[in-house]
This record gives structure tokens, C-alpha cells and sequence, in this order.
């Protein structure tokens, strides 16, 4: 190392910098508290005048459901690096290519067609609304006269929230099909599902359509987005079929290895973060109350959910296995999410437990009858998407709340996944009759990074001999 | 590749698409400024009824608190992700699994038991309180009778935030032991430290305790989690040893090298980001004067920090060393958390500019005397948690403040760092004697992922020949 | 596995955590809603006192500001990423160095010089003023006497918000002269560069200076920021040379593959997350319409860019390409930077899908000349930075808004794009004369890791053989 010569120079800019700083030091004397009562901004007032008396809780509602739609944002990361990190090196690059796909057009069909057929203001069934393009005009206005102290915040903010949530739908089905789809079909099958199929039974309920009419409840999405997304994994699943080499003669199961755990882990901590904005922000203002809580129960059912299932699956499985652990965090917070408002203190434990023990038991369960899942999303989304939306309807978890009901919330929860899966089938059923649906199978052995993308992810590593 | 068809399906998705936008482009016409004075919005006036006159200030102090908490939680993964990037790839599934764990674990037993614990409302010695587990009633109410303007939040976000910081001694020893300590070991150490012994420390200071009686002050926890968490690895790690093959004969130390530079450097800018949580959320309400002068104490610090180790190791190393460079950043923010909103501006450059010094020397002193730290834990969270505690009472830095001693800064630091040091030295002693501490030297050899856990962490990827 | 006594002590534990929770459940009972209104706080009163009836919407300002600011800090790790994943591992350490070091240096310098440089209450030319050392006293006021509604910040937000905004153009130029250049050549031009060139040229618009006067209109930062960095890089590219066997003979061109495509995804991901600080933050306010407007043209400029660029380079060279699309969402950023909050809500989707096709078109033309850029930064920066600034002033987007002109935009980013590449030709000539600015060939070959650090960045791994 010749960086004797290196250190002198830097060195002289260290040195420079220090003694400007000592002489910044040297300067600072009591400081005189010279603040004085300023006068009213006219600007301000010129704001307030224009939003009335609630312009300052106004503002910091909007502030709130922003930052949430940016934590939700990250977890599009945190889905990227959980599914690159639980598949085969190669084929990274094919994952991440649909996660960098998905984002860019879950954002643009939202606000072309999505967002106005999600949050129709309904003339109309409950079933089914047009969409149509954001204009300047509906959504520029930023007063609580787009929705009172219930949902405070201009019409942007309530679209880039909602947007954020939307593309998570095809995220959620990205992972279940990996290493085995092709591309072309992948971004034609996300592109309709988050396009049309999402936005429609999304407005069912959030939309003000015939399940909320029923009293169905869904605080932030464990049947709306959780539940759709897992049974449209599902049914793109059974379509496709199974990685080859999963499943073996007389029942042997072959485990495919992640191949990255740091980025898995990665994945996990970021979707846990990205949560506090998808549930937090669901309280559709900064009312200090209902955000402090839901930050609450969401972390504990997530703690719990991690918890119960490193226990279960350590006893199962006799050893301590992380993408149990990974996918009992997940679980815990796809649970939370129907009641993070709404169920008592520790009713939001006992349902990341429960959570934690279901998705143990739900990932064992498809992996027998050969429904293969490489990432665990139909057991973490779709089937503790239901058991979340379920709780809420118990006594035991909502507090003896009367407005909610068991046997409503068991049809909402079907109806949506039902929807999802019946769906999606269809759709998966006439892109694989037009395009194919699946790669080759010396693709699928050479891996789709060098079969659909001409490029490596790890260039510089030598693969493992096996 | 065989891409053509597939290009032309999604093409047309994108004509689609792009032609609605277009469509949407022509709609846009001048926007008409149709906003009128909103009518004040019952709900809100309810809200304000309820809360009083101060309700604006409040809400916008509990979004921050929540949004702290969110960082802090953020730090879990710069600790996972630092402490598995200076480590060998053969226990980076063992060094995730004990991280995920711990952030479950510490949000559970803070719940159950530590939050009461640690803030007491004492009645009693100012020593040792009892906790309890949190219920909706203590914690639901949501108004400035919590905690006044100087703790402006609902019981739940200050609980949410507190149990963030908890969970931190845990993961501060996780490095420390890395590579070598039972998983099971360390699981019951680490939950018995988070949940009896971190709050019994904590609420000296914190709890207003016996050491806030005396006057002795740590802003946001140099000495309550940092020294704390520092001391504990310290002593754990005198009771497991060091590595195999770490020291060798006459004296020569071999560097064991850590697997994965990028997951260590992610890991450092993810905590420096937390750090603005960390030190920001302690302010305890969104006092705008306060939170941006922490915010630029805490920035200044980390950046002096990295700036003065990055020279100082290259002159001592004779080359430019990544390692000692991210553990310079971390020093100089350890360094200013216990001055943070006290110290003068340009002091938080000279506390941090001591602390990148600091900090190199005592991860060469350490390594000296043999107690090995993969990661540098306690050189960066015990030496530099103690340097910053004292730094607040000298008159050079806190501008001659006479509240603060250094006197009493030296007892409050060493009473935390020594209560932190011994308890997790009998903690361990008797974990040693039930179930053992250390693994097997063959699993040491062959990996903990693979004793342990019975996976890799990159099963894709072959291992350099040495 | 002997996990058997392991898993028996920790479950003991999880029975006491868990018996415990039910406890907590059992005493949970009907919550007495015993909040009653709170009496106006003292500090509080005194806090409104002080700063007046404005105090609740500049609480809100300061905390975005400061938000704001740690969302651009997390940018530096996106950038320190995305440029590791672009190129080979055997440069990765050194790549992550000057990373950790530029955040450093770029806080430092700032407060000492930068800050006050770029803003200098122009008595002046508007073309230069001298900086100086932050002090405790002018940016210690608190109140809206430091700006208005319209920075409704404390100087100590200001300061910070700015700094992060300072050591971006010194990342920028990272990137494009990474795998050849000297470490401490690099940090001493990078630390000019910082200093001294960004906030004289970015004091002729944001400081009020000569451009600001010509009515030049850059929100946030397209020209200021992105253009001065692409164009500061290309002279560094110019003066250093291409790296070895990148142009052969024949005119041929070796692709030199990055290393890492996840670590690349990562390094985007956050990029984009970090824009809607950078972005959002310019408002300089918490203004509710300004910055949910804003989030809104910044996503969908973002998506429009990966979008339009996905199907562009796909249709050129006949593959779906990751880098591509990394390199499009960037693209769009870049783009939406000077006008998100001026121009209309379709045109920043235009701006997005016309930047989305200028980086590929631009990353490919640049290769042709043998302009050796790894990661397309003087594309991505220069080219749509200028872009972006050049649309705010073409009607077709701003809406016809008649004060702005484009022959004005035309001059003000040409000025600061030649300045910032004169400047910086200027500086790497005298280092080059003085010091060197290119490592050996022989050190290339072997790479800058071990060559300038003697450290691996992944000594686990076996190379790969070719």
C-alpha cells in the first residue's frame, strides 16, 4: 500500500476542516435567547382563512398519510429482498425484475383506472365501477371537505396511499410463482389483477360498496389486500404447477434452499417497519389516539406471531428454523391487520400467536398436497389474511363490540377470496392459452435470470458444485 | 431469448396504459380553485373538546414519537445486518435468527413486564419496582395529563417508542458473543436481561429513580442502553471466551474476517438513520427548537466520528479501514446521546471527533488483552457510552451549565455499567452451569448455522478455499 | 442437532412470557373512558407565547423538514449501494469507503463553510460569497422570523435539510469514477467539490443570487443538484479514462457486469424512497397541498421513468433489462425534480416516460464515445437533470405559466452544468499533477480493495473463473 502520499493530502483536509471548526468553537459565546414573539404570518392566516379552525390538525394528518405511503413504498423492498432472498440465485434478477415492474405500473394503472374504480362514490350496485384518470380538479382539493375529520387529507394524499397499497396485490402473487413463470405473462396477469380485479372487490368495501353495506369490517386490509393476494397466489399456482424437482416419486418432498437469508431477514425487518405505515395510516388521519394504538397492536401481534412460530415450528421441525421465524413475523402482522383498531390490548397478542402456530401449520399443509409456494405467501397472506379477518368478528378478541359479527365477516372474507381466486384462475387460464404461462424446463434448470434476461445476478461467485 | 411475443403483449398493456394517460392529459384543463372555508367539523371539535387547547401540538408530538419508534425499530435491522457482515457467512444464519428473536422477545416481555418496571411511579427504594403487564386502561388515556408538554403523548406511544430502546441491550451483546455462543444460551440470557435487568437500571434515571434524584443526566441512553449494553457483552464474553484460533501462540492475533462488507456498511447508515429516532424521539414531544438541534448534534457527532477514526486508523493501520471507519460513525453517535439537546453545537463535533479515537484505540486495547468482540460492541457501546456520559459534565461542552456534574455523571455511569457488568456475569455463570454457554468446538469449526439450525445462509455460492 | 435442552429452557421462558400476557388478558376489563379535558399546559402557553399563534403549523413544518432530512440521509446509503451492486466486488470496499467517508465529509464541511456560502443574504454579486462556520446564535431562532410561512423552519432544520442535499454531488461522482480512481485523490476532489463548487453555484438560485434573479425556476434540485453532479463526473470521467479492456479494439465494447443486482435493487428502492424527502422537503413547509401534490408527481414521474424505459431498452436490445429499469425509475426522479410542484399532474408522467427513454438512449451514446460511466450516473444526473429543468419551462407542462421561461431555464442549468464540469476538469488536473488521480494497472487488475484497503470485501466466497 503506497498511501503515504494519500494521507499526507487528506490529511491537510482533515486538518483544514478541524481548525475551521475550532475557530467555529472559539466564536460561540451565550447564546442570547433573542426569540421574540413573531407576528402573525400573513400567509398563514391566508391558510387558515381557506381551511377554517382544524387547518393544523388538517396539515399533520396529511403529513401522517404520507409518510405512510411511504413506508408502505418500502415494502415493495421488503418484498423484493424476502423473495430474492428465499429463491435460487438464478433467478434474482427475473425476481426483482418484476418487483421493479410492479411498482412503476401498480402506481401508473392506479392512477389511470384504480383509484377512481376503488373509490367510486357509488350510484350505482355495490358490485362494479368504472374507472377513470385522476384530473387536477377532484383531487386538488385539500380541505376536510374531501372527508371530514374521518379522512383528513387532500384527494393526493389519499390517492399515493392508496396507490402504494394497491401494487402489493401482484407482489404478493410475484413470490408464489417464482422461478417458474414467464416474464411477459408475469407483467400481463399483474398488470389486469391490479388494474381491474383489485380496485373491484377493494370497492366493496372501502369503496362504500355492498359489504360494507353489510357491516363487514376490514380496518387495513387482512381480507382486501392480504386474502385477495394469497388466493390469486393460489390460483396462479395450481395453474403453473409445481418447480421442478420439488416434488419427488413416493411422496418425497426436495426443500429448494433460499439463497440469500441476510436478504430474506432483510425483507422481513422492512415489511415490519413498512406495516406501521399500512396499518397506521389506515387511521386516515393523525388522530393521536387511534395511530398510538394501532402502532401498538400491530408491533405486539407481529412480536407474537415471530414468537409462536420459532416455538411451534422448533418443536415440529426440531430445530430452530428462520423462515419460520421470517414468515411468523408476517403472519403476526397479515393477522393484525383486519383489527389492529379495534381488538383489546392483548387480544392483539393472542392473535399473533395464533397467527404465528397457523402459518407453521398452513405452509406444511400446501407443501404436502404439492401446492408449491416457494416464499410461503399463500399461508402468510392468504390464510392469515382470513384468520385476522375472522378474529375481529369474535367476542373473545373485539371486546363484545356488537357491530361486529362472525358470520359477516366470514362472508366478507370469502366472498373477496373467492373473488381473488376465481379471478385470477381465469385470467392465468387465458394468458397461458394465448402466451404460455410457463418457461421451458432447460429455462427453468439454467435459471430465468440467463433464459429471460440475458444477465446474471452474482457474475463475480462461483456457484456451488451441486 | 425468445422474447418477441412477450414484448408484444406487454407492449400492448403499455399502449393501454399510456393512451389512458394520454387521455387524461387532454381531460386537464385550468383548475378551478373551488376551495371554500370548511365548515369546523364536529368530530374535530369533539377531538378538541376532549384534549383541550393544546390538542394540535400533541397530535403532531404523537406522530413523532411513533415515527421515532418506527426508526429505533429500524436500528434492529442495522444491528442484524452490521453484526452478520463482520462475521463469517458459516454463522450468519444463527447471528439473523438470535436478532429476529430478540426484537419478538423484547417487545413481548416490555409488555408483560418491563415498561412498569422501569417507570415505576415509584413509591418505594428508587432501586427495584415491580412490573406488570400494560392494560388498555393505564395506557388509553390520551391527553396532556399523560405526561404534560414535556412528555406530550398517549401512554401507548410512549410505551411503543420505550420498548423499541429495550430490546437494544440484547442486541448490542448479540454481537458480542456472535460465532460461538449457544443459541438456546443466549436466548435465556438475553431474555432475562431485557426484561429484568435493562428496566432495573433503567428506571434509576429514566424511572426517576435514585440516580435522577442526584442530577445525573443521559439524554437518550449513552450510559441507561448503550454503557449498559456494553459492560453486559463485555462480561459475556469474559465467560464464553474467545473464538477458536482468534489468539494464537506467542502472542499473534489472527483477524478473522467479516463475510460481507456491504451488509456491514448497510447495516451502519441504517443505525446512523435510526440514531434521529433514537436521540430526536427522546425530546418527548415534537418542541421544534429541541428536535432540530438534536437532529444537527446527532448528525455532526456521527460524521465526526467516522472522519476522526478513518484518519486516526489509517495512521495507526498505515491503510483506510472500512470497519474502523463504520465504528467511528457509530462511536461519535454513542458519543452525543447522552448530551444530545445540551451540549453546545460545536462541542458535538469535539465529543464525536474524541469518540472516532477513542474507539480505535480500545478495539486494538481489547483485542490486546485477548476478550474477543467480532463486531467491536464493547469499545463502541460501553467505552464510547461512558466517554459521552462524561463528556455532559464537563463545562467545556455543556457550556457551563451548572446542573450538570461530572462528578455525578462518573457515578451514574459506572453504577450502570458495573450493576450491567455483574448481573450478566452471574446471568451467565449459572446459564453456563444449567446448559452450558458455548458450543462445540467441531460446530464452532463447522458453523453454528449448521450445528445449530441445520441451514446455510447461501447455499448457492462457493466457499473460498482456506 | 442437540436442541433439545435449548428448546426446553426457552420454552420455559416463552411459558412465562405467555403465562404472564394471560394474565394481562384476565385483567383486562371494560375501558373507563376517564379522559376529561386537559387545562391548558404552562410550557405549553409559554411555547405559543413565544412563537405565536402560528406555532402549531411551524411544529409540523420542523418535524417534515427534519423527516425530510433523514429520508435524503437515506439516500447516501442508495447511492453507496446501488454503486457497489454496478461494479465488480473486488472494488467494493473501496466504493463503500468513499461512501461512508462523503456523508462525513459533506456534514462537516457544510456546517463549517457550505451553508452559510450558499446562503448568504446576498450583499453581493450573486456570483460568489465567502462561507463561515455555523454559530449557536443565528440559527437558534426558532420562530417563523426565520422565514416565513413559506420556510417555516428552524435554522437548525434548515441547515440539516440542506446538508444531506450537500454530499449528493459529491455521491454522484462516485459512481461514475468508480474502479480506477485513487482514494485519496477521490476524497480530496470530493471534498472541494463539496465545499466549495456545490454551494457557489447553488447560491445563484437557492441563495438568491444572479439566477434567482433572472426568475430561473429548480424546485428541488434538477440543475442545482443532479446536473452539477452529472456534469462534475463527466470531467472526472474525461480525466481519468475509461477503466481497462472496457473499449477494445475494433471499436468493440466489453460489458463489465456489476456484481451484486439485489444490492444494486436495494440501492434504488431506497433512492426512490429517499426522493419523497428530497422532493417533499423543498416545499419547505408542511403546506398540506404543496406536499401531497408533490409525493404525487414524484411517484408517478418515478414509475413513468422505470416504465418507459423497461419497454425502451427491451425493444433496443431485445431483452428486459434490470439496470435498465433501475436506471429509467432514476431517470424519472431526476426528471420531476425542478417542476414537482409546478408542473401539472399529467405532465409528470410525460416527463417521466420522456426521461425513462433519454437515460437509455444517453447511457448507450456515452458508451459509444468511450465514456466510461458504471453506473450511468452522468445519464441518469447530467442528461435529465437538464431535462427536467428544461420541461418546467416549456407551456406544454407547466401549464402555461407565464413565469416561467424556458430560454431562462435554458441558461441557468447550461450555466451550472458548464461550471460545475470547468470546475471540476480544473481540480482533477491540479490533483492529478500533484497526487495522481488513477491507480496502477497492475491495482485495477488485483482491484481497489486489496490494492487501496488490504481488505476483502467478501473473503467467504470463491471468485468466480474467468
Amino acid at each position: 500500500m503506497k498511501s503515504k502520499k494519500s494521507l499526507l493530502f487528506t490529511a491537510l483536509v482533515l486538518l483544514g476542516v478541524f481548525g475551521s471548526a475550532i475557530h467555529g468553537f472559539a466564536q460561540e459565546e451565550a447564546v442570547a435567547a433573542a426569540v421574540e414573539a413573531a407576528a402573525p404570518d400573513e400567509d398563514y392566516l391566508a391558510l387558515k382563512t381557506q381551511y377554517g379552525e382544524t387547518f393544523d390538525f388538517f396539515t399533520t394528518s396529511v403529513l401522517w398519510t404520507l409518510i405512510a405511503a411511504g413506508l408502505v413504498f418500502i415494502m415493495h423492498l421488503g418484498f423484493a429482498t424476502l423473495e430474492t432472498g428465499l429463491t435460487r440465485s438464478k433467478n434474482s434478477v427475473n425476481i426483482l425484475f418484476k418487483n421493479v415492474f410492479i411498482i412503476c405500473m401498480g402506481l401508473l394503472t392506479y392512477a389511470v383506472w384504480g383509484f377512481n374504480a376503488m373509490y367510486p362514490g357509488w350510484e350505482g350496485s355495490g358490485f362494479f365501477a368504472m374507472g377513470s384518470p385522476l384530473t387536477m380538479e377532484a383531487y386538488g382539493n385539500t380541505d376536510f371537505s374531501y372527508g371530514g375529520t374521518a379522512l383528513a387529507m387532500t384527494g393526493w394524499a389519499d390517492f399515493i396511499f392508496q396507490a402504494m397499497f394497491a401494487a402489493t396485490a401482484a407482489t404478493i402473487v410475484s413470490g408464489a410463482v417464482a422461478e417458474r413463470i414467464k416474464l411477459g405473462s408475469f407483467m400481463v396477469i399483474g398488470t389486469l389483477l391490479v388494474m381491474f380485479l383489485y380496485p373491484m372487490s377493494g370497492s366493496w368495501k372501502w369503496g362504500a360498496g355492498w359489504l360494507d353495506g353489510m357491516g363487514f369490517y376490514d380496518f387495513a386490509g387482512s381480507t382486501l389486500v392480504h386474502a385477495f393476494g394469497g388466493f390469486a397466489a393460489l390460483a396462479a399456482v395450481i395453474v403453473l404447477g409445481p418447480r421442478k424437482g420439488k416434488y419427488l416419486e413416493g411422496g418425497r418432498i426436495r426443500p429448494i434452499l433460499g439463497h440469500s437469508m441476510p436478504l430474506a431477514t432483510i425483507g422481513v425487518f422492512l415489511l415490519f417497519l413498512g406495516w406501521f405505515g399500512f396499518n397506521g395510516g389506515s387511521v386516515l388521519s393523525a388522530n393521536p389516539e387511534g395511530i398510538s394504538f394501532v402502532f401498538v397492536t400491530t408491533a405486539l401481534a407481529a412480536a407474537a406471531g415471530g414468537f409462536s412460530s420459532i416455538f411451534f415450528s422448533w418443536i415440529l421441525l426440531k430445530k430452530p428454523d428462520l423462515s419460520m421465524a421470517l414468515n411468523g413475523i408476517l403472519a403476526g402482522l397479515v393477522g393484525i391487520t383486519a383489527g389492529a383498531d379495534s381488538v383489546t390490548l392483548w387480544s392483539s397478542v393472542v392473535i399473533g400467536l395464533i397467527a404465528g402456530v397457523l402459518v407453521v401449520i398452513s405452509i406444511l399443509f400446501f407443501d404436502k398436497i404439492k401446492i408449491d409456494d416457494p416464499v410461503g405467501a399463500i399461508s402468510v397472506h392468504g390464510v392469515c389474511g382470513i384468520w385476522g379477518t375472522l378474529a375481529v368478528g369474535l367476542p373473545f378478541f373485539n371486546g363484545g363490540n356488537e357491530d361486529l359479527s362472525f358470520f359477516t365477516q366470514l362472508i366478507g372474507t370469502l366472498s373477496v377470496a373467492i373473488f381473488a381466486f376465481v379471478g385470477t384462475f381465469i385470467l392465468c387460464i387465458i394468458v397461458k392459452a394465448l402466451m404460455g404461462i410457463r418457461v421451458s424446463a432447460e429455462e427453468e434448470d439454467e435459471g430465468l435470470d440467463i433464459g429471460e434476461h440475458g444477465q446474471e445476478a452474482y457474475p463475480d461467485f462461483a456457484p456451488a458444485s451441486r
